[in-house]
This record gives structure tokens, C-alpha cells and sequence, in this order.
């Protein structure tokens, strides 16, 4: 964009905004700040083409046009030129490397590669990783209706549902299976579970970095914030805005791109790269996807760090794929423990009181789980699938304490039969656990139930077997979840590697590619790495917990003061997103320094959530890990931020 | 001790006694090894004094003393010698350095350090601190009466009460103000609270190593297990042993130096260093008194390190000054909201919606507050307090959530008006927290609710000003927990600051010695820690979170694992017992290094648990920490091994 002002806080101006799509357009309207205290011009009165300035001045054009082109030329990219003409008289005020959409971004960046006017690697550094999710969203259709309320753009995305009034109400109505769309004044914490349950938000109050905002953000969900407008009222279950009236139940889409609020389901535009993706023709023709292919492709040449998925599912596995991911850093197997048809089999096993009834047990659950595997393998076939042991304590798998307690209670009084959830009450009582994050998980499941690993283990290398046998080409490496000490994996793998053994000879079947390896997720396995890493294959981080410990946060719990913690910038940025490297990073390279100096072959890399952000991608990058595993819908961001830190730290090293 | 054994395992053997308060004897009797494997000559059919066996056979007499002035003279230290007389020839079969008892190995030391044998800091190393506290337990008197069974001695120290036969009931019992006796086959976990409830413990089954035997001594409870001669009946709540049978409510005395158990309450022998330290004047005869005083007073001269006490009430502190110790390294202030007259503010204080009701509750607790610290101040005028400001999670000090929910439940049911119970368990419920122990709680309570930390620095200044004014010499140090970051300190000090100040003003009175700081038990804290001391005084180490955080472990929960590891070595040593060297001794050691580096004027403590073990205090000699503050009754174990670390580490260096 090139603004225009008169060169004081005054009033009107006009802004040219260069379009690659819609060709260049000159806006003018009342020149504002907007909430963030950046200049934009709000209320544009009219746009008029460049060409049409051509046609009312041509001489303040041409100067416009010589002075773009010299600055664009220095600068190599688009600017934003600050100009205003008075008395026919062209002053230029002052320029900066111009703000862009996503979409304009790439395409740009694409145009001067193309027009030879910056190189590959140049290319690759004038796209933003963080907003590149933004350009696999869906949007409203330009000029389907009309808004009935405009907000802050707080997460990209358009979405449409029925309309609630409180996280409770999302959540049931959601489960119901309906789609909704959560409309609060702002949330807090406690409305988390509403809110990951609606297809979008919507707040009257709070702006871009507003709690709701930065959920909506981080969930992927599409928010509209700070919509003023618009006037909530709980007592009659409805809102109105600019005289429309909106009652709970009825259908609302919110455009998170622009702001705007609509009445009823609007036809969404879906996003080119998710059609070209899918095969659609047209949408390969595209700049936009020209762009994307060809800068994802420099990227990949570039980047040194592999890019795998966290995945739990045949389906989601085929889905990261797609997406480019180069095998899956992360398949947790707690639902493989879940479901109507398991949970007799996991209780059973939980109570059990003879080695007997838990083999039982395990005898129901491994073909479940084997066949689990075989889908996942057969969808990975020829890339690396790291499978982590059972984590969750097992009060997971358990009701609710104090929903039985009461139960039992009521129950009681009222003269009927508990004694069955009485015993199930006793069990969770025993397992009931103060601080579960630091109890019974992890490792010390498989130290206390070894029947358990071993079982898991078994139908890793019998589904392994099987997919080998077919023809394809299943690639195991096995870790162990929240070892603090070397004996606690010795001991384990020394238990398991027999089985996975076993299993391969009886299946008469070799694994080319069988690893076994431990995630560093607590600070003492970080800073006793060289010793753990003598009797590991590869290291997993699990910045998630390892955030946890070292900064004593549950992440279950904080919503309680995290707010307020961001606001006064207690933390540094969100350290569940952003790996804090202070803190957490430090803790890192400690690790990967000690594990690499006593295990030279030792592979390493990450699968908490912040493989997927860039900024910790580039982090992961320097620190020298193997790979990075992130959620399937970040992988690309991750392959892109992977090129860009290899392009980075090449530059920073010639300079 | 001088064995004589005839060179096999078959059978009778004599040994030599050299017992210092009874002059020199020879025992013997039948020979067997004991539980631990050690070579004892068990039931001793008679002794004779070494001038016997002069009388008896002057020649194996005096070629015996001549080999003992030999060895002992070399060694300078008391020899072990293993020798037997057959047809007239003395046979000198092997020799080591004799074990002894706590008590023997004081005199001893004392001995030769008085006729000259070894100098002061050979003696001083000659004791061991872990047993040091065995001196100031009671004991049976000998032959007080004829034992009804015998176990290992698992714990030391003399105990009666009335039997009990489960946790729930010692725990009970002794709340009504019983002094209870637990009786079990062993121990587990659960068992915990109604261990610390009872004054001994007795078990039927298990060894030293034995959960029973692990938790007594940890918490200084005299124990017996192992006495397999008992046999326990819950039927009838009593049991047998060797004929005799109590019941429970009965009395039973237990002797854990020996593994004596008897019927009825014996008469118990106080401890010599007990009573000289209390002026008892015949006590301070005594040659243990004189060696304590002296090997003590030499440990003071050599130590570098000072040693505090955790130290809560005044008593505690008057305790912890008799000892020795040089200031209170942590004063807890959890209690200063716990009783029946403060219950009722706290919870006004949790419950608050609106400024006034928090200050109100706030106005009620500042002068019960105020007091609480004026009696600590008075008991360690001269000497540094810290005071911690509130550290555990609010729900503490609210009831239980399941029976809350329940009660309700059960209420609602009756047609009971249990709207003030309901009112309760909804708050309750919004402080429930997953984790509580890395949720709302330290420094994140002082910024969420900053009156409370507020009213507490108001509370301690208004006491020392008091203190000060009455003559006393109040040295005033406040220590804010669980900080993770830099800016948590600088801005919950840039708060507190103000109103100390405020307060010493209008008090008219001026404090030498205010000091601000923090405690290092967050991993993150360990490593960031040279940010961190920019803005601190000093640095306490809470080795108890940090080792809980960085291993992922919760005290509460670990039950449930922590013997199978124990047992399996799958840490190294106990690490709440003694500092975890290469994890937590390394985090502790970046944090030193950095903090220092970042501020040389920092003061370094430790006032975790670990602050009273001998091997972590060694550790903390070497770390080049000021000071380490352990509960009262381990201040001169601390003193001790402080002395001997100061001359172990000059000893290695004059290597």
C-alpha cells in the first residue's frame, strides 16, 4: 500500500494499494490509526485506478511512478510510499518496506523472482511462515451480503454456525453435532472447552491480542473480536447489531480475514492452495499456487531439518503425507486404549489383581491395537514412524472421583446397589493422584506394569511383520515417554527388545529400520543426556512437559494467572508456543550437546507443539536436530520456516 | 571388637569387646552371621574381661596385646582383630578397622585425639554425621526387662505407646492425644500419615531397607521390623509372641538400637547429650559429652559453611538457636493462616469479589500475623530470618472437594438447605486445580493477589520495627518462592519494596539488615538464574520442588513406584534424601555459576530437606554456598558434616 496524507494527524488521505489480483488502485478516505496505533486509512471514501491518476494528473503520475520505481528498485521490494499532492505539486513523505497480505505476499515475492528482480533464496525470505496457514482457509465470497457488523480480523478464516452464548452451550451443543459459533462479550479460561468446540468466535469486546483472540489463533479457529456493535443479551438469548436481531440457534458467519459479522450461512470461498491440492486444474493454474509450488520446492531443496507429522491415525497419517511430511515424529497411542469396545479390556487390566487377569486383559487388547498399527504403518510405508509407549496416567482411563463419589453417595441413601461402582470408587481413589502430570506415566507404567510395553510392543512388531510381508516398507523406531534416569531405559528396553525380537523371528521377518529411543521431556534427562544417550538410538524432545517442568506450569492450571502473566510480560511471549530459549532452550542444548558428545550417531528431534511453530523451528535448525514433528496442518509451515533458518544462517554466515 | 573364631563356619567362637565406659571384655559364644550378613557372635554364653584371659593363659595374653598395640599403632584406630587360641597358640587369623557404635566412635575418637594418636581433624573425620542424631535418642535400660521378641534394629531410639494396628487408626488416636504404636506385617505408602502419628514403629515382616524401616528414619521415629517372632490377628485385634499376646489399646515399648520389644512401658534412658545440653551437671561429666563438645567445637572452627534452621514458631527457634544453628533459613508462613481463628478471613480473603472484602479480611489477619513474627524475631535476635511469603495453592485452606460434593449431594437429596455449602463447593471448585503443585501457587498468588503478599511484608516490618524498638536486633530477609522469571521477581518486588519502606518510616525505626531475594527450585530458575540475580540479594535453594520438577516426580504420588525403584536402582540413592548430583547438583551448580557471575554480592543458602543430610551438605561445601538451613533437629549434623567437609576438601586439595 502507499498512503497518502497531508502530513499531519488531521483528517483525509489517500492510499494506493498495489493488487496484484485486481490490478493497482488508488483508495482515498479519513486517515485514522487503527487499534494497534498503525496508520491506515479507515472509511475509504473512493479508490480510483493508478491509471485513472494517470488520467486526472499525468504529471504527478509519472513523478509517482519514477519515484516507485526508484525506491522499489533500491529497496527490491514493494513499498509503502507515504505522498500527498497539493496545489498539483507531488511531495513524497516518507516510505517503508510495504505491509502485504499473505496472499500478496507470496504472489509478489514470486512476480520479482520471476522478473529476476530477487533470487530464490530472497523469494523464500519475504514469506512469512507464521501466516502461512492463512492461505489454506476458507473465506467469505467478496460482496455476498452485507455485514451487519464489522470486528477486529483476530484469526484468519471464515466460518458459519448457530449461535450460543456460553462454552457450556458450545460444548453440548456440539456434542449433539451441531456446528456453532461461540458469541461472547470476551472469554476467559474457563471457556477453553467452548470455544475448541465452535467452528468460530465472536467477541463485542478485547482486541488482537485479547484472550480469545490468541486461543482462536493457536486452535486454528477462525475469530472475529471486538465486533462493538454488537449488543449481547443474555436475559432474551440474542444479540443485535445496526438494528438486526440475532437469537440463539440461528445461523451467523463471521469472515475472520476482514472482520465482518453476516447473518445466516454465507457461501464460503474455499482456499486455491486446498483445491489445487486436491487436483482441482484451474486452481493449479493460479499464481497463487505457482507461487506456493515453487517457493515450497526452494524451500525443501534448502532446508537441512526433515519435517514429520504428529499422528495417531491411518487417516491422519495419509493427510500429512499429502501435506509433505517425511514420516511421523509422534504417534500417541493413548486412543488406542479408549473406546466402547477397549474400556472393559483397560479396566480390567487396571484392576487386576493376578498376572493372570492382566494378560487376559492384554490378550483382548493386542489384535485391536495390532491392526492400528498396520494402518498407520501401511500409510507411512518408506518413512519413519516413531511410536510412543502409553504415557497418560491411568486414572485417565477411569470415571470422574468426585461424579462416583457422589454417585455412591446418592445411591446409598436412596437403599440401591453400588457395590460395583463402589469397587470401581476404591480403584480410583487408590489411583487418585495429587499432582498426575508428575505421578504414576510414562516409563514408570511400563516399570510397574511391564505386561504393558511388552504388549504394545508386540503389536508394533507383529503389524510391522505384516505390512513387510505385504510389500511395503515399515520403518519402527520406538520411544519411551518421561525417563528421567539411564537405568529407568535400560532396564525397559532390556525387557522389550526381546519381545520385538521374538515377535520378528516367529514372523520370520527383518526390520531394516528398528530403532529404540526416549523422549528428553524432564530438565533431569536434559542435563544427564550423556548418559542417557549411551543406551538410546535417537532423542525426541518433548518441549510440551519439558515447558512444563522447568517452568512449573501445568498447563491444565494456568489459565487461572497466564492471562495476566502475558499482559504484564511475566513470561517470555507464550513458552507453550515459542520455545522460551532462556529456559527451555537452554535445557536443550545442554542436552543435545552432552547426547551428541557420547553418542555420536544419536538422532535427534522434536515433537511438542513447537515443531510447528517457526520461530522454534529456526531454533531447532541452529541447535542441529535431525527433524522437526509437528500437528499435519503445520507441516508446511514447518518445511517452509526449515528453508527459511537454512537460508537465514547460510546468509548470517557469509556476512 | 576382636573376634576369635576357629577359622570355619561351624560354630562357637569368641569375641573381644573393647568397650571404653566398661573397660575391655572378651565374649563368647555361638558364631553366626546376622540378617545383614555381617559376622556377630550371637547368643553370647559368656564374657570375661581381657585380664582374665591373662589369668587364664598370660601367653596368648601378651603376644595378643602385642599384635593389638601393633595394629592399632599402625592403623591409629581401633583394629577388628580376628584371632583363636587352639592347643595353646595364638593364632592372629585377619584384621580390619572395627565397627562401632555411634557412641563408641565418639569416645574413641576423643581418646586418641587425647592420647595424641591422631591430631583434630583426624578425629573430626573419624565420626560419621549420619549417625549422629542416635546420640541424642533415648534408649531402654539394660535389662529393664526380659524382651517378649527381638527384630533389627530399623531405626533408633526407645518408644511406648498404645498398639495400633492401622494407619487410620494411629492417625486417630493420636489426634485424641493417644501416644500410639503402630503394629503392622510392614508398611506401604499409605501408611504414612499414620506412621509420623505413632512414636515407634513395629513391623513382623521386612528388613532395614523395608518401607517401614526407610520412612522412620527419615522422619526420626524409632522402629523394630523384621520381629517375625510376632504374629498379628486383625480378628481379634491383638497379637502374639512368644506366648505372651497383647491387645490393642496395650502398651509395648520398643528399643530400635537393639530390636528389642517389650510389654508395658519401660522405663527409658535419656540420652547423655540431651541432658548435658539441658545443664544437666553430672551428665556434662560424661566422656560423650566432653567428645561432642569438643569434636563440635573443632567442626565450628573448620567450617566455612554457616548453618540456619527451617524454623516456622518461636519455639522452633529458640530449639534451633539451643542447637546451634545461626539463623532461620526458611520460616514457612503456611501456618500463619491455618487455626480456627483465622480459618474465617482466609476464606473471606479466597472468596473476595471486590477490593474492600479482600482488605478487610486482610485487616483481621495483619495483627495475628505481626505477632506470630515478633516472637520469631525475639528468639533470633542478632541472627538472619527468612521468611517465606506465602508459597502453597489457595485450596489448601478449603475443604475437601469430594466430601464437599458429596455432603452437598447428600443434603440436596434430604431436603437439607445446603446453599452455603454449595456456595463453598463452587469455589472450591473453580481453585481445583489438575496439578496443584506447578499451578497457582508461590510468587503467582503474591501477583494475583497482591494484598495478600503486601499484608505479610507489612506484618514482618511492623514486627521488627517493635523488636527493634524493644531493644532486639531483628536481621529481616524476605524470600519470595517459586520464581521462574526475572520480571515475576523485579515486579512483585517493585510492589513490595514501597511498602516496607513506607512502613519502617512511619515506625521510626531503621533495619540494618532487609534483605530481598528468591528461592532457585524451578528448573528454569537454575538456568536463567544470572538474569534472575540482577535483582536479588540471594538465593535459597528449595531443593524439594527442584528435585520434584526436575525429575517429574510429586512427592504425594511417587508412593505408588518409588520402592520398586528403589529397589531396581532406578535413582540414584533417595534424591529427596540426598541432593541428585548429576541432575539436580547440576542445575544448582549452573545457578550458582551464573548468578554469581551476574552479581558477586549474592548471598547462596539451601533450605530444602537436603540442607540436613550429610552428603548434600558435603555437596554444598563444595558449591560454595553460604549457608544450609535444615529442621532443628538436624543443625548440629549439619554443623558436623560442615566441619568435616571444610576438612576433607582442604585434605584433597593438599593432595
Amino acid at each position: 500500500m502507499v498512503f497518502g496524507n497531508r502530513g499531519d494527524d488531521s483528517g483525509t488521505g489517500v492510499a494506493f494499494t498495489r493488487d496484484p489480483a485486481n490490478g493497482d488502485k488508488v483508495a482515498y478516505g479519513d486517515y485514522l490509526p487503527n487499534a494497534q496505533g498503525e496508520d491506515v486509512v479507515a472509511g475509504i471514501r473512493n479508490t480510483l485506478l493508478l491509471a485513472e491518476l494517470e488520467r486526472l494528473d499525468p504529471t504527478s503520475y509519472l513523478g509517482l511512478r519514477e519515484v516507485m520505481d526508484t525506491l522499489e528498485g533500491h529497496y527490491r521490494d514493494m513499498c509503502d510510499i507515504e505522498f500527498t499532492i497539493e496545489k498539483g505539486k507531488l511531495w513524497i513523505l516518507q516510505t517503508r518496506i510495504g505491509k502485504r497480505t499473505a496472499f500478496a505476499e507470496w504472489v509478489m515475492a514470486h512476480d520479482m523472482l520471476d522478473e529476476g528482480l530477487i533470487d530464490e533464496d530472497t523469494a523464500l525470505l519475504r514469506v512469512d511462515a507464521n501466516r502461512l496457514e492463512e492461505l489454506f482457509k476458507r473465506r467469505v465470497k467478496a460482496d455476498a451480503a452485507e455485514p451487519i457488523a464489522k470486528g477486529l480480523n483476530a484469526s484468519p478464516g471464515a466460518a458459519s454456525g448457530e449461535v450460543v452464548f456460553t462454552a457450556d452451550d458450545a460444548e453440548a451443543r456440539a456434542k449433539e453435532g451441531a456446528r456453532v459459533l461461540l458469541v461472547r462479550r470476551e472469554t476467559t479460561p474457563d471457556d477453553y472447552h467452548g470455544m475448541i468446540a465452535s467452528q468460530g468466535i465472536l467477541t463485542s469486546a478485547g482486541g488482537t491480542n485479547s484472550h480469545a483472540a490468541v486461543v482462536a489463533r493457536g486452535e486454528g479457529i477462525p475469530a472475529v473480536c471486538g465486533a462493538d456493535a454488537i449488543k449481547i443479551d443474555l436475559a432474551s438469548r440474542s444479540f443485535s447489531a445496526n438494528g438486526a436481531t440475532v437469537k440463539e440457534g440461528e445461523v451467523v458467519t463471521i469472515d475472520g480475514f476482514t472482520g465482518n459479522v453476516f447473518v445466516g450461512e454465507l457461501p464460503l470461498q474455499d482456499s486455491v492452495l486446498e483445491k489445487a491440492r486436491s487436483g482441482d486444474e484451474g486452481a493449479r493454474e493460479e499464481r497463487i499456487w505457482k507461487a506456493f509450488e515453487r517457493l515450497m520446492a526452494h524451500a525443501d531443496t534448502r532446508r537441512r531439518l526433515r519435517v514429520r507429522a504428529n499422528a495417531d491415525t491411518p487417516d491422519q497419517s495419509t493427510n500429512a503425507r499429502e501435506r509433505g511430511a517425511e514420516g511421523i515424529g509422534l504417534c500417541r497411542t493413548e486412543h488406542m486404549f479408549l473406546g466402547e469396545e477397549r474400556v472393559e479390556s483397560v479396566r480390567q487390566m487396571i484392576f487386576a489383581e493376578t498376572t493372570e487377569q492382566e494378560q487376559a486383559a492384554y490378550d483382548v487388547l493386542l489384535p485391536l491395537q495390532r491392526e492400528d498399527f498396520v494402518g498407520i504403518f501401511r500409510a507411512m510405508s518408506g518413512l519413519p514412524v516413531t511410536v510412543r509407549l502409553l504415557d497418560p496416567p491411568l486414572h485417565e482411563f477411569l470415571p470422574n472421583q468426585v461424579e462416583l463419589a457422589v454417585e455412591v453417595a446418592l445411591g446409598q441413601e436412596r437403599g440401591e446397589d453400588v457395590s460395583e461402582q463402589r469397587r470401581v470408587l476404591q480403584k480410583v481413589n487408590e489411583l487418585h493422584e495429587t499432582n498426575p502430570m508428575l505421578g504414576l506415566r510414562g516409563v514408570r507404567l511400563g516399570i510397574v506394569k511391564p505386561g504393558l510395553y511388552a504388549m504394545q510392543v508386540r503389536a508394533i512388531c507383529e503389524a510391522a511383520a505384516r505390512v513387510k510381508r505385504e510389500g511395503g516398507d515399515p520403518k519402527v523406531e520406538i520411544m519411551i515417554p518421561l525417563v528421567a534416569t539411564k537405568p529407568e531405559l535400560e532396564q525397559v528396553l532390556a525387557e522389550l527388545e526381546p519381545v520385538a525380537a521374538q515377535v520378528l523371528e516367529s514372523e520370520g521377518v527383518e526390520l531394516e529400520h528398528l530403532e529404540w529411543g526416549t523422549m528428553i521431556e524432564l530438565p533431569r534427562a536434559a542435563v544427564t543426556a550423556g548418559e542417557i544417550a549411551e543406551v538410546s538410538e535417537f532423542f525426541s524432545f518433548g518441549t510440551n512437559d519439558l515447558t512444563q517442568t522447568a517452568f512449573g506450569f501445568s498447563r491444565d492450571d494456568i489459565g487461572k494467572f497466564v492471562g495476566l502473566y502475558e499482559e504484564r510480560r511475566l513470561v517470555p511471549a507464550n513458552p507453550f508456543v515459542t520455545v522460551d530459549l532462556p529456559g527451555v532452550g537452554r535445557l536443550m542444548r545442554i542436552a543435545v550437546e552432552q547426547g551428541k558428545a557420547s553418542n555420536p550417531d544419536l538422532h535427534l528431534g522434536i515433537c511438542g507443539e513447537h515443531g510447528g511453530d517457526p520461530a522454534s523451528v529456526v531454533f531447532c535448525h541452529e541447535l542441529g536436530l535431525d527433524y522437526v514433528s509437528c500437528s499435519p496442518f503445520r507441516v508446511e509451515t514447518a518445511r517452509l520456516a526449515a528453508g527459511q533458518a537454512a537460508v537465514g544462517s547460510s546468509e548470517s554466515a557469509s556476512k
